[in-house]
C-alpha cells in the first residue's frame, strides 16, 4: 500500500444499459450479475491494496450518494463526494482531484470506473500498481490498455508508440470506436489497445493539464478550491461545468502520456450481451441465471431475477430475455445496447414506475 | 330454431398450447384472447340460434364443470355433462349422444369444439342451418368442410366427393394434417377442404354408426343408457373406453357422409401464432396486446396480460411473448406448438403453481 495512492471510483452510471434490472434507483454498478457482489463491491475491494479503504473515494451524482454508501458501508462516510449534478468524466474527476489534493498535496489518483469486469484480480493489482509508481515517480498521465482478443467495435482504442522502458510505452493516439474491418486491422496490427478508462496522475498534475486543455472547467475547480464554502461553490457553479469526458477534454490533447499494456481478462460489462462473454455459458452458448428453462436454444442470454415470474425459452437464438418483478426485456443479442429505445419510450410515457 | 336440435360444445382442454396464459386450472376455452369474450362463450353465443340456451350441452371432463358452469351462467345446470375422466372425442360425444337420446328420440346433435374462431357469424349459422337440415331429412353424417385461403399445415382436410346437390359433396376422404408441399397441392387441387371438427347427425344415427365401427365404445354406452344409474355406471365403465377421436374412430370409417363447404373465416386458434391470423396486426405486422412496447420488431405476437409485468421487445422478428404475474414465454412464432416442451420441463419439475 502506498499512503499517497487514492483510488478514486467513478460511479455515475444511469441505469439504462442494464435495465430492466438496472433503475434510475438501481444503476448498473449495484447490480449483482456477475457475482454475489455488486459491480462496484468488486471493483472497490479490488484495489484496496493500493490505495487503502480511508484513501479509497467515490464520486458519484448527490442522489446516489445514500445508496452507494450504504453498498460500500466499509468506507469511511466522507469519501463519498456527491456531484451537485451529473457531468461526463473530466468536471468529475476534476472534483476528485481537488479532494484528493486538499488531504495530500503529494495524492496520486487511481481513476477507476466502477462497473467493470476483471478476470486476473492479482494481475490487475500488479498492472495497476506499476501504473501508480510510473504517475508518481514521473509525474506523467498513465493509462492501462488492455491488449484485445477479438476485433471488439464497443470499446475506444488507443495505439501505442515506442517502448520507453519494459512494459511502458508512448500513446501514439486515441481513436474512437472503431467499424469492424477497422477493427479487424487493429487487431492485425498489434499495436492498438483497448481504452480501459481507466488512469493514474497525480492531483496536482491532473489540474494543470485542466488548466492547459479546459481552462473553463479549470477556472470553476479553482474557485470552489479557493472557496470557504466550497460545496455552495461547487452548488453554484459546477452546474456550468463542460459536459466533456475526460479522453475527449484531456487525454487525446495531452502530450506525454504513457500506457502500460494489461492482459488479465477484461470487459466494460457495456450490455446484457457482455454476460455471455463473462458468465461460463452452457453447451449451447446460453447463459441462464436464475429460474429459467430454455428449450433448442443458442446463444442467448436469459435471467430471471429473484422474485421475478419463471422464463420459457423455445427455440429461439441469439437473444437475451430478462425479467424482474414488473417488467420484461426480449433484445437481439447483437442488438442489446438498443434497450435504449424501451428505456426512451417509457420517459416518454412518464412511466416512471419503471425507469 | 329447431326444437330437435341441440348443441353440443366439446370442452375438454387442457390448457398446455397457450401457457403460460392457459392452466389447468384456466384452460383454452376459458381465455379471453380474441375479444372481451371467453372462446366457449363466443362458441356458445353462436349458436343459440339453433338449438337455444335449453337444448346446448357442454360436454367436459369432471374437475371443469364448475368452472365453466360459471362461465355459461345463462345455461340449465343440468346441461354440463361431466366426463368421469378425459378421453378423446369420440366416448365424449357417445356420451353427449346419450343425453341427447333421453331428452328427444329424434334429437340432431351439433358438435362443436369449443375454442375456435369465426370471421363471419351471420355466414357460419347459414351453413350450419343447413347442416342440421341435412342431418335430419337424411339422417346422414354431415361435416362441415372449410374452403382452404392458404396451404395450412397445422389442420386436418378432407377431399369432397361429387355433388350431390347444391352446396352438398359426398367425403371422398379424411386425411391427416399435410406436409408442406401436400399441403400446397390440395390448394391447387380444389377439391381439398379443412377439417373445421363439426359434426351434425342424430343421437340414434351416432349410436349406430358407433356400433359399427368401434363396438367396444358402444357396448359401454348402451350399458351406461341401460343402467338404473348411470352416473355410477359411467364412472365404472367409462374409464375403458378407447381413447380415439371421433374423426378417427368412425368419420375416416363410416360411409355415406356428406360435407358442407363453409366460407365464413375460421381458425381452430391452435397455438399463440394464431393470434397473427386472427387479430388485425400493426403495420410491421405485429399483435401487441396489453403493457408492451415494441421497437424494431415484426411479424410477432406479444402479450401482456392484465396485471403482469410490462414487455419491451427490440430489434427482433418472428417471435411470441407472453408475460403472465408468474411466468413468462418467449418461442419463435413458426415454433409456438413447442411450448409443450417448456410445459412439460415443468411439469417433470413438479412446478405445478405454473401448471
Amino acid at each position: 500500500m502506498d499512503k499517497h495512492c487514492f483510488n478514486v471510483i467513478i460511479a455515475g452510471g444511469k441505469g439504462t444499459r442494464f435495465w430492466p434490472l438496472s433503475r434510475a434507483q438501481r444503476p448498473k454498478q449495484l447490480l449483482k450479475i456477475l457475482s454475489r457482489k455488486s459491480l462496484i463491491d468488486e471493483t472497490a475491494e479490488r484495489v484496496y491494496s493500493l490505495g487503502g479503504r480511508e484513501r479509497t473515494l467515490v464520486v458519484t451524482v448527490a442522489e446516489q450518494v445514500g445508496a452507494l454508501r450504504k453498498e460500500l458501508s466499509a468506507l469511511p462516510k466522507n469519501n463519498f463526494i456527491a456531484e451537485p449534478l451529473g457531468k461526463n468524466t473530466a468536471p468529475c474527476i476534476g472534483l476528485a482531484a481537488l479532494e484528493v489534493l486538499r488531504r495530500d498535496p503529494k495524492g496520486v489518483m487511481v481513476v477507476l470506473p466502477a462497473d467493470h469486469w476483471v478476470a486476473d484480480v492479482k494481475g490487475f493489482q500488479r498492472t495497476l500498481k506499476s501504473a501508480v509508481a510510473l504517475a508518481k515517480k514521473h509525474d506523467r498521465l498513465i493509462t492501462i490498455g488492455i491488449r484485445p482478443d477479438y476485433p471488439e467495435t464497443g470499446y475506444g482504442y488507443l495505439q501505442r508508440g515506442e517502448l520507453v522502458r519494459d512494459g511502458v510505452y508512448r500513446v501514439a493516439r486515441f481513436v474512437e470506436k472503431p467499424d469492424g474491418p477497422t477493427a479487424h486491422r487493429y487487431l492485425a496490427g498489434g499495436d492498438y489497445l483497448w481504452n480501459s478508462g481507466m488512469f493514474f496522475f497525480t492531483a496536482r498534475r491532473l489540474l494543470d493539464e485542466a488548466r492547459t486543455h479546459m481552462p473553463e472547467l479549470a477556472t470553476i475547480l479553482a474557485e470552489i478550491r479557493a472557496s470557504a464554502d466550497p460545496a455552495s461553490t461547487a452548488n453554484a457553479r459546477y452546474p456550468g461545468a463542460p459536459k466533456i469526458s475526460i479522453d475527449y477534454g484531456i487525454m487525446e490533447k495531452a502530450t506525454g502520456i504513457r500506457v502500460v499494456p494489461g492482459d488479465f481478462g477484461w470487459n466494460d460489462v457495456g450490455s446484457w450481451s457482455a454476460l455471455a462473454d463473462i458468465r461460463e455459458p452452457d453447451g449451447a452458448g446460453n447463459v441462464a441465471l436464475g429460474d429459467v428453462v430454455l428449450r433448442q436454444v443458442s446463444g442467448s442470454v436469459v435471467v430471471s431475477e429473484p422474485g421475478a415470474p419463471f422464463i420459457g425459452v423455445v427455440g429461439v437464438d441469439d437473444v437475451v430475455v430478462v425479467a424482474t418483478r414488473d417488467a420484461v426485456l426480449v433484445v437481439r443479442k447483437d442488438r442489446a445496447q438498443e434497450v435504449r429505445a424501451v428505456v426512451d419510450a417509457l420517459g416518454a410515457a412518464k412511466r416512471n414506475e419503471l425507469l
